[in-house]
């Protein structure tokens, strides 16, 4: 059976599946392309996957199958995929590991998925998303993040509460800041570490700067003010790792 | 005088701007946001300001006052800004200095904005455009690099041409791919140096990677297949200037 009708309560509910209320009052939230949804699927959250008709897949998870235009309605994006994966969320709650990343209020979904992706990359063991940073399960930040959110463990808190928790256990927690601190590169024992990066526009809250052990900065030419806090994030996380 | 008709035909032209063939055609292109226009007024290129009724700028630069409908049609942002200038672009064919920069099929405009303003915090000398490579005055683009487009030489051309006009210089071409080459770390002597970042998909052509001297990686967790390209290029950028 291929559903064609937009009226059906399925489809309803996955169109719903944009808005974050939704995710949250369902604690599902979809992924698209067969790459994610390949991802997605190793980590074993998939419920159920919808195909356009005609194609096949390989996975052991119901597949619904649906008709060009309904795959139109419940995309999120411009050229809609061939599947799409409903998928529960793995609830953490708990700061895992010596290798810890807070993020305070990261608003582009763009910015949000390439730290993940980058965090994976530098053997990040937990990232904590402060109350107001952009939705993890928001689709862009999905795609953005090329199936990497599978990788790590994200867990959103208040920021604060985290560094307290964080200072508790011995490991040093690093702000950033453009104008004041160490270079990044004069940074010994890097085994363990927590650090903060803050906002796209205002960077960290001065009282969380005020928690912190010390703050970081990455050197550059003067000319630039400011590298995009993805950048920024990746490049201090690379060096971390050194 | 306030233009408040959208047939006006100076708001006519404007709002064509929004696309590379009237850009193309008339040598000209639109920065928005205040922090843009100065950086652009700083660099000599503004040839008029367009401000919203009632605001106020400083510049000893034409301005046209438009109303906040008027606005809402010249701007390619969500949220318009009060002030828009339409500047003149500043061609340049060379390739200036030792540290160069080649984007061979760069098609995300924030990925090419972010890349732009890395090369100007890591001092790049000159960047090179593929002919694919999304335009540089594609305004996400403009916005992205923070305004740093000024501050660095940028042209359009074949990256293959490039390439052996760079090595008659006796300047190092390196490649970049995921899974063989030197790691980016090993590298000495960062004097002088070319660096091809290749498109999101698909990385650099292999026709390219042949003219390579040799290629870099950046070492990183095996479970990340890859690192957004932003991120990728700058780490690079990042680590050649250490």
């Amino acid at each position: 059976m291929v559903i064609t009708s937009l009226d059906n309560n399925k489809i309803k509910d996955l169109i719903k599946l944009s808005m974050k209320k939704y995710r949250d009052l369902t604690n599902t939230f979809i992924v698209e392309t067969p790459h994610l949804v390949e991802e997605a699927y190793k980590s074993g959250i998939v419920k159920e996957i919808y195909l356009i008709e005609g194609e096949t897949v390989d996975y052991d998870i119901p597949v619904t199958y649906v008709s060009n235009e309904v795959m139109k309605k419940i995309t999120t994006m411009d050229n809609p995929s061939t599947m799409i994966a409903l998928c529960e969320k793995k609830n953490s709650n708990e700061i895992i590991g010596n290798k810890i990343l807070l993020l305070d209020n990261i608003q582009d979904p763009g910015n949000l998925g390439t730290i993940i992706r980058s965090s994976v990359a530098f053997n990040v063991d937990t990232i904590v998303l402060s109350l107001e940073t952009v939705d993890l399960y928001n689709p862009k930040v999905l795609r953005s993040t090329q199936g990497m959110f599978c990788h790590v463990n994200i867990i959103t808190m208040n920021v604060i509460d985290a560094i307290n928790e964080i200072k508790k256990r011995g490991i040093k927690v690093y702000g950033t800041n453009v104008n004041s601190g160490n270079d990044v590169r004069d940074i010994d024992n890097t085994s363990s570490y927590a650090l903060v990066m803050g906002n796209e526009g205002n960077g960290v809250k001065q009282e969380i700067l005020d928690m912190c052990d010390s703050n970081l900065y990455i050197k550059m030419n003067k000319k630039a003010e400011s590298l995009n806090v993805g950048v920024a994030c990746s490049i201090l996380l690379y060096e971390l790792e050194r």
